[in-house]
């Protein structure tokens, strides 16, 4: 059922986020944070013969270890540098097995599957921890630490997630200024926000039905997990929705991707429950940089799928 | 939860099923009407460097078009002739897009994803429309015809299928000898079944918690679609209980099975819902080959899935 | 829970329905293939001492055999010719046992009870099969054939409807010029759609919560079965959404009902989570005769069941 | 699914019910509470020509007023006494409308369609209130003044019953040696009941998936309405558990039906949720006249329907 | 999910209900009706110390016996005599346990627990009975008696409640003059309707999130129980909306409360789903006394809970 | 519905559970791990006039602060020394407001209500933190850190728990050799655990429903959260069953159990989805002090409540 604003409702969404007067300082001491070891990639046999896949340990936030697969197109089918993809998970998913996620190597990119630090127990596994602790949160990801900004997990996911960019554009193999973001739900946030919080870094982004836009619209509407954590959290902390709010604004999609400038191709699904069409079209709206939008007016959350990739194949080759 | 027999029970699970006496017989006269109009094969562009892919277009029952792709690993990834596996569907999914399902392709295999007629309107998209109508029946497929033998569903559907392996086998870059069939749930279900119809020509099989097992007990445990089709069918027609169940007799795979002499490795969830492991084990502990099987403890039915890949990628290079 | 329009919204929407330009040629066509082959008719034994049964074959579509019953008032409670009333069936339901759908016969009526092709397995149980196949489409029978106009199941099941009207009105002791068609949910959309085809032939129209409305409507806000059919196969199909709508506009209710001319009594239930009433309303809104509707308030799909029996026994005893 | 007894284990389950010591006084003082006020009739106009109507108003328990409907074949389709079936409604329902349960009169029989007192808001409405008042007790009507047997809302409700049997016998056209009950689910519960209550008035019994049986196992097994009502008040009153089955015993189809010792035909759905096979079969093990159980495997509380109509219409014409 | 009216809508939502013309004459005979049998008390030994408990007996409507329990601050915490707080329960519940609702007392106040008569058996238990039987209802309380106001279910409940805020305003140790009357849900409306109904005996009211407030909205929006029986017997008496909806008249918290005077503190939770926050607006904007409203915009029907406790406990010690 | 072992199975249900061989030293080292940091104790002002309220921030594990309530009866209610409870939380919930949980001071006990670290969002609210980080897991808190015992979240839970234990057992309003421990759900599994870390400290345990007990048979038959979350994570991280389930060996308070001494007096609801009555069972029945059990048969995961609530104050008082 469509349950949120009509299309073209949606598509002149603009809501009025506030954005917190410290937001760039926020970001730079954050991403200031992020490890200088150097990253370690070790060859491992995933018994795909078409790909080439490395176990990537890299520095995260405070210099915690995240760890990637790096996939390569095997030889002899990546002659010179390469344009690269970085993947985002989707919520509680991870890197996965090493033959898991091939795509984008697959269509001749070096393509690094980065995991989200203390997920991947769901639809894919991940291997990366969080040593970061938490206040009284629900159970779940998305309220841990968000009494504030300085503790929120998503601070640190960010943070990784830019570092992880860093080491592909960094690795021989790779064109540093042909290299995409790429993820869908809160893959699709995470790459966004590293397109704001690293902006002369990203070639292109590839947000599809993401996730962590708008948070008060989401509280207000979204009818499935994970938004639902934050109503819960709301639910039960009755005093402290507004300093939660106030959390939030930092690392919402919908104010954060003001500061990205790099060309995006975006999807949003219009009878998506789990991130409600008014959430997206309110990051999209706000993007800063050059953007399109692939709209499925039929599809829950799964939105394009294989027919979006299909197009971002396309769109992808024509941008990098 | 663990709703159904227990490990230990499942394992010696061997119930006493009917063989219809004239299974030899029907289906020598089934696979008599496969079609003999040669294949058609596209070139197609896939967008993916990795993988080489073609249209296929194959004489199924009744001279029926179906359709198939036919993924190879890009040249020079694939000297002199391959093994091959061909790829069953789920239920209401179909061959999807060019680039969905290359797995089998991308280690190394002449890959034939084939349609399964009528369906392809669920989790992935097919092609291949089913010119056979019905009796009275359940919205759905499972109870398709199921008055006779001679007019069910999946009489045409296993026919497909050894037509779709027959046309692999045939293909110049394939090794003949060599050709595995594999599939998940429905998948599963024909895979085995086309083991045990065209033994001589089937190298090894991979039934991942494989479904048209077991019919009377899965009738009587299943908790989710499609297996409910059948219960609803016979909720309605009270009067054709045992109508039904005769004709589903020859399409059972725990009674198909013992035809079977290809190595197998199997797989089962033992929270599975939708296929019961009984009935998976009833399938498993009657079929006429060398076997093995995983058994995934705590998985409903996505059953191993990446876990199970890699198991089967070693499993295969061994086996073929 | 009232979710769709209110009933005041309800009352004036209109929507601006595509109407085929071919419209009048594909019904002209299509109505050609109803076979020729007369009718038969074998008394039944129904256990019922009021009522006289017979068990009629009749020439669909193609000249497929469609089956119904005829019912009539027992000797002597029928002098004379009889007005009539054919029955269509909702989703699902076929024509039942012989002693099961007797309401219009008990009433004074020759009552005809006629299947639906491929249904019959639900609610009550049917007789006749659908020899049309499909391509891909969902479980179900609402997107069978939905690739084209001429492949569309309902394309079938209108005509074969408008065959038993024919059949009816030929019989010896029926006034052809007072008959009525009725139905509620996909049979109150059958029989409205008949009315259109046949406007010379039918002498009354009883829709109950029709189905087969405003499809895009329908797509957008219903909220149960059978209509979610058609939303999944527009999720999975993304790339035919349009093609679909443009095969439904021909069998749309909204769009055909212009073309009746009888005086018809129509409802609508305002919590009918099957048939939203903005549906039903967009049909009754658009119907080319003379209209009325009964609205109930606080029914979900039920309607006004016996309650609007007995409304329908008044209106139709003064209409006919 | 099957999730109660095998059918094997259900035949031969026969739990060891206790049985108050002053049942047999309990009975009889209850039942001379019926009251003596003549029924009144009145005839009232269905719509239907087939049948004749007549409103009903008969003396209950305590002379309440309690509603039905009677219905006879219309003249001259009734020649001299006629047999008769005491029709009891399921939970929530009631006689409904005129022209709504209209099938033993349309097979030639007396019919009595009798209301349920304070029920009649569900799936057909009803016409009697009943102003016995209640302890505290859950939503609904099974643990209405469950306190003690005196109090409890089923005592009236089967003097109800046993006043609509004497009516319906002492009717002018009625041969009141040839009188059957009947009844679905609350029904079969019922008209059990009153074949033992009545013994000598009761000429056949019609059970349907009784409900009312075999209360302990019930309250352990079912998984929907109504039984949960007991479920939660035995939730709510842990100190009472022992009290209300001791209300309970007095009113247990398996404790009373020992009693009975008209011919009988029972029917029973192995898949229903509301009235678990093994409770009906407690019942019918214990039943002490001739019986008959027809079983449906694959049905839930919708048991045989139309099937069973068929299979009770050539049964009691051949027993009555 | 934000399911009704936004915030800015629902605080200038103001329905025009219509109020009966004889409601003054109606309550005033209702509550000459309460009875005069002097209450009992009984001393029990509930295990707290700090609290003294009596079992309450009080005479209710048609002098029908009503049970509450006193809770007294132990000795020597209540120095002379003591503001009062008569709490009513919230649907299915009772007054409890001796320990169980000793909120008030441990904060000073004379605190009286009364039991809702025929209710009991959920989230506590009761111990009151209900001797007014009813006409053909829902399960449940909501629609028992709605056929007339004089029948109705809630007029004996609003005069047992009337009965006992004089109960306890003439205990030796209460101040007749500082009683304020407070619940949640079905309290909320009780403790509105009784300050309307005795304006004078009431210093304060607390209605929490209450229920019985605009039942043509509320049977129009709510999603959840209890206000669905009434949705329910709508559907099933479509011939007695209009007489449900003038009986529900005499009772509706948005009509009556425009009598009262107290000053009061409400609180609305904006994602109520029993009792929808608009009609608890409604309710609120017609208050006839002072008024303040606490807004918790992320909750379900647990509203406020420990949060507007001590919300009220301020606010009522500042009041009294 | 009774999904689980009989009663009369699961009295006598003593699964053969594996002991870790260094489970002495794990927990010795664990203990020593308790913070020194001496407690603050801070009066606040709760609203209640019966009990007087501490904020309580204790050293717990790795000296990280721990939140409490301390609750004492009011003066002069108090006289001496005092017997005291320390009431552990329920999954999710919190020490919540200061005149949210009291009911052991109302009854003359020195209560300590202790926070659960990261918790405390749910159905009560807390105000401590877990710095404790993790690796991969599920949404929520029982796989946190599941990947070895010295990680695991419980470790640090069981040493706060102990920890509060001490500093009620240290106050000098307090009889440390009369000190109890209790909870519900989580709290009874931790005041178990409590019981069995520290036996010389503890004079008596309450535990209702307990959680945590028997982890492999909890996620083959749970039927809801959160020990779903167990099995989510074994159906993700498949290749580590072994490794969590010796991880958990570790917290299994029915390993634990055993080490105990004191006087118990358990509850269990045979109802339960939460915690499955044989779960409970398997920690009782291996339980090593002395023992009673109440049963409630027809409960779920509320169990007793109030109805237990008395039965601890008697026991308690007589067991202290």
């Amino acid at each position: 059922m469509h349950y949120d604003l009509s299309l073209e409702e949606a598509r002149v969404y603009r809501p009025d986020l506030p954005v917190p007067g410290d937001l760039a300082e926020f970001w730079a001491g954050t991403l200031a944070r992020i490890g200088r070891t150097p990253p370690v990639l070790e060859r491992v046999e995933s018994g795909l013969v078409t790909v080439e896949t490395y176990d990537v340990t890299l520095a995260g936030f405070d210099d915690h270890p995240v760890r990637a697969w790096l996939h390569l197109p095997a030889e002899p089918l990546r002659p010179g540098v390469l344009p690269g993809v970085v993947q985002y998970q989707g919520y509680n998913g991870g890197r996965g097995l090493p033959h898991e996620h091939v795509f984008w190597a697959s269509a001749g990119y070096a393509h690094l599957v980065v995991d989200t630090r203390g997920q991947g127990s769901g639809w894919t596994t991940g291997a990366t921890g969080d040593p970061g602790g938490s206040g009284p949160a629900q159970p779940g990801f998305l309220t841990r630490g968000i009494e504030a900004p300085d503790t929120y997990y998503y601070r640190r996911v960010y943070a990784d997630a830019v570092a992880a960019l860093e080491v592909l554009r960094g690795h021989e193999r790779v064109d540093p200024s042909r290299v995409a973001v790429a993820g869908g739900s809160q893959g699709g946030g995470i790459s966004t926000s590293v397109a704001a919080l690293a902006p002369s870094s990203v070639a292109a982004v590839l947000p599809d039905v993401p996730f962590l836009c708008d948070f008060r619209r989401a509280a207000s509407v979204a009818q499935t997990e994970p938004y639902l954590e934050l109503v819960r959290y709301l639910a039960a902390h009755r005093d402290r929705v507004e300093q939660a709010f106030a959390t939030l604004s930092y690392f919402d999609v919908a104010v954060l991707g003001r500061l990205a400038s790099a060309p995006s191709l975006w999807s949003v699904a219009l009878m998506d429950l789990t991130c409600p069409p008014s959430t997206v079209f309110a990051a999209y709206n706000s993007y800063g940089g050059p953007k399109e939008i692939e709209v499925y007016a039929y599809n829950d959350h799964e939105g394009g799928d294989a027919f979006q990739r299909t197009r971002q194949l396309a769109w992808l080759a024509a941008s990098l």
